[in-house]
Order: structure tokens, then C-alpha cells, then sequence
């Protein structure tokens, strides 16, 4: 009797832009799968997870492209993860080996999250495992060499929200904060870091790794860069609080 | 005339203890250096860095372990610092390329950012490149399979102090907080989370990647087991706030 080759999914996260911080077990795996699945989002004309990893490792039988759209709605976007979710577990119910490739690490604000928690609803029996990856926010730091955490430092990490909710309290509490997803709100939160004169003690790294990376490392300086909050990072160390400065 | 090779220390995160979680990047900078720095503790029979990078790298010309001690003690924390970039600017200036390697991200509770701070204070045209690591509590999240943010979701990573100072107003303000460094102080934590029901969403991973790792997912199933403390990571979501429970 012939026994069914076993499907499974990797989760993997490829890092936050340099394919050379793709892992060696990343490398291995997607090395080694029969098919590799990438989030795209409407804008991204070309794949910038498939490039990364068409850099560094061997091209594969298979690419397919699961479309998510820009949205926050979350009806709509939970259609797309069901979607995708049926997608990936028709392919690995053949008995194929698979890849989700996630930019970071597939942990930290990830459209892997979602789609995994879709697959547990709606496919229970798939085996997944997760690789984690570089997170933006730690490469940015090596880029900029900005050490995070020391001894009993706290460090906080959280989404510039539109109202800046918790920002304040979470700069008296924390040695040092990173925000993400700065975005068309960098202006405020630059209105909020001059009120707690802290711009001289921020850092802003934007496009990591990717052609036109800029590196600021006291925002005081910065001014007509606005549109420097897109794809950007924020590290802001604390010198009331911290033992670096 | 002959020019002389100019020297350079690269700072390497080599990761949580799997060596296949080595990047790319720093296996082949590792491959490549003339010599290797690695911390060592007064415990440490053998270096739990050193076995890392042996099981995927080249074995290297030269191997130099630096002894930090285990104390708390700044000054005499201070004098090894200054050994150790001594003897590592030495080596570098004789044009050597040298690699000190450190466990996890080097910008994250690692030994490597007092090294850093000493070299360019001591030693300040020396040239240096941090190279990321994939972080303990990345591994952890991943190996466990518990995502870490999504969203609006903010995040905390703290050691855990003797008073636990702070904890129960970060577990309020944070949907995802993971500790680091609990140790003995585990019988402390495991009653706050108790008092705010919070065990059972509470994940410990200690000796992760080692021989001996464990995973416990329920920290209310968690009795007799006081020493998983040491060398442990504990993911706490707060069900209040986050979505994903």
C-alpha cells in the first residue's frame, strides 16, 4: 500500500528587507517546499517579500500571490484571509510542502497572524509551524547602533495610533519606546516628542535596507521630511529614565 | 609604500540557541573574520556560544573568551569591560577583522552594548557594525505558537525585578508583556498572575532550543516546577484587552 506524502505549512519570517538577515532555517526551508505563498497588498506593484528571497535562495516550482487589500475593514479583509486560508490548505491536503513568507517576524503585527488564525478555525488538521525572523525595529537599531535594553530597562513597542492614545504615559514609563506605523501622523508625534524634549533623544530609520534608507538621529533636525513617516521607525530612549545617554 | 588593512569589529547576534537560527549574515561575516570574541560567565563550563556557531560556521584562526563575572557589582563590572575592549582594540589594530559574538539580539539585554559603550569611549575610531539577532522572546512567541501583536496591539518586554515594580500597571496597559530574566522570582510572578487571572493566559518557555526545553501553556498547571525560572521566557496576553484569545 502507498502511504500519502504528509502536507504541512511554514510560517517564515524573512527579515525586515536585507535578504541577507533571512535566517539559515528560512534558507533551508524555503529551499526546500514545493510551493510558496506571499501576502500582496493592492499598492505593491512588485512582490517585495518575493525579491528578498529571490536573492538569496533557490527560485521555487511555485509562487502564488494572495491578495489582501489595504483596508481596516475587517469584514471585508476577513473574506481575503478566508480565502487564503482555503487556498493554502487545498494545496498542502496534497500533500506538498509549503511557505508563507512574512516581512519581520511573523509574530509582530503580521498578516500571518490573522491568516493562521483563520486556519485553525477553518482547517484544524493542517500542520503549521512558525519561524521567527529579524523584527524591523531590531535591525533598525543595529543600523543606527542605538542599544535598546540594559539591566532592568523596560522597552515598549506599540503603533502610533491617531490620537496618540497612551503615548505619554508610556514615555514616563518606559526607558525606551519604538513606534511603528508612524505614517501621516508623524507630525503630531513630533509635536508630542518636542513638548517632552525628547526629539534630540529620537532616532527615525526609514525604507531599512531598501534604496533610499535614511537614518535621522536627532529629530529636532528634521522638518520638511514629512513624508518620511511612511515605512518608518521611531526609537526614543528616555534620559530621565534610561543609563545610556 | 605599503598600506596597512584596516581592522573592524562586527557585533553578532547570533540568535536564541538554535544554530539554524543564525542569519545569513552573520554566518558569513563569522565565516570570514581572523578571530572571535565571545563573553563568558563564571559558570559557563563551556560556551554556549561557541557550540552555537560551531555547528554551522567554519572553525575560525583564533577564539578569544572574555570573562564577565556574575555580579551585579558596577565597578567591578567596569574593569572587565575595559579588559575586554582593550584587548579586543589590540587585535584590531593589527588589522584584524574580529567578530564578538552574543546570544539573542545584540541591543537587547545582551553584554555586548557595555562592551560597545566602553570601545567607544576607550577606544573611539575603532569601527564597529551590529549585525541583528533574532531575539529570545521572538523564538519563544514563535516556538510556542502565540502571536505577539496585531493591530493596535502594544507590547512590553521588561526583567522582572526583586518588587516587581511596575508589572501590574504594564499587564493593565499592554495586551501582550513578556518577562524576561524571571529566575527566582517566578513563585512572585506566578501570584500576581493569579491575583489578576492571568495564569491561564500565560505562556513559559525556559532553555529554549537547548536540550530540556519546555513549554508550558497554562501557567496554573504550573506546580512543582520552581526552578523553570532560570533561563525563562513568560508570554503573558492580557484577554481584556487583546483579540486574539
Amino acid at each position: 500500500m502507498k502511504r500519502r506524502k504528509c502536507g504541512k505549512l511554514y510560517g517564515i519570517g524573512i527579515g525586515p528587507g536585507d535578504p541577507k538577515l533571512l535566517t539559515l532555517k528560512a534558507k533551508e526551508i524555503i529551499d526546500q517546499v514545493d510551493i510558496i505563498f506571499s501576502p500582496k497588498g493592492d499598492e505593491d506593484k512588485t512582490s517585495l517579500a518575493r525579491s528578498i528571497i529571490e536573492a538569496t535562495t533557490s527560485v521555487p516550482k511555485e509562487f502564488v500571490e494572495l491578495p489582501f487589500p489595504m483596508t481596516r475593514n475587517k469584514k471585508v479583509l476577513k473574506v481575503y484571509w478566508q480565502k487564503a486560508a482555503k487556498r493554502i490548505a487545498e494545496e498542502v491536503a496534497k500533500g506538498k510542502q509549503g511557505a508563507f513568507i512574512t516581512l519581520g517576524d511573523p509574530f509582530i503585527y503580521s498578516t500571518y497572524i490573522y491568516l493562521l488564525r483563520t486556519l485553525r478555525q477553518d482547517f484544524p488538521n493542517i500542520e503549521v509551524e512558525t519561524i521567527p525572523g529579524i523584527s524591523a525595529f531590531n535591525a533598525a537599531a543595529a543600523r543606527a547602533q542605538v542599544p535598546l535594553v540594559q539591566g532592568d530597562e523596560r522597552l515598549a513597542i506599540l503603533p502610533v495610533t491617531k490620537d496618540l492614545r497612551g503615548l505619554r504615559e508610556t514615555f514616563e514609563a518606559f526607558d525606551t519606546v519604538i513606534l511603528m506605523k508612524v505614517g501621516s501622523k508623524l507630525d503630531k508625534v513630533m509635536a508630542l516628542l518636542a513638548e517632552l524634549d525628547l526629539l534630540k533623544h529620537s532616532v527615525l530609520v526609514s525604507r531599512l535596507g531598501q534604496p533610499g534608507e535614511r537614518m535621522i538621529h536627532d529629530l529636532s533636525s528634521l522638518n520638511q521630511f514629512k513624508r518620511e513617516g511612511y515605512l518608518s521607525v521611531i526609537i526614543v530612549k528616555n534620559p530621565k529614565r534610561g543609563t545610556l545617554s
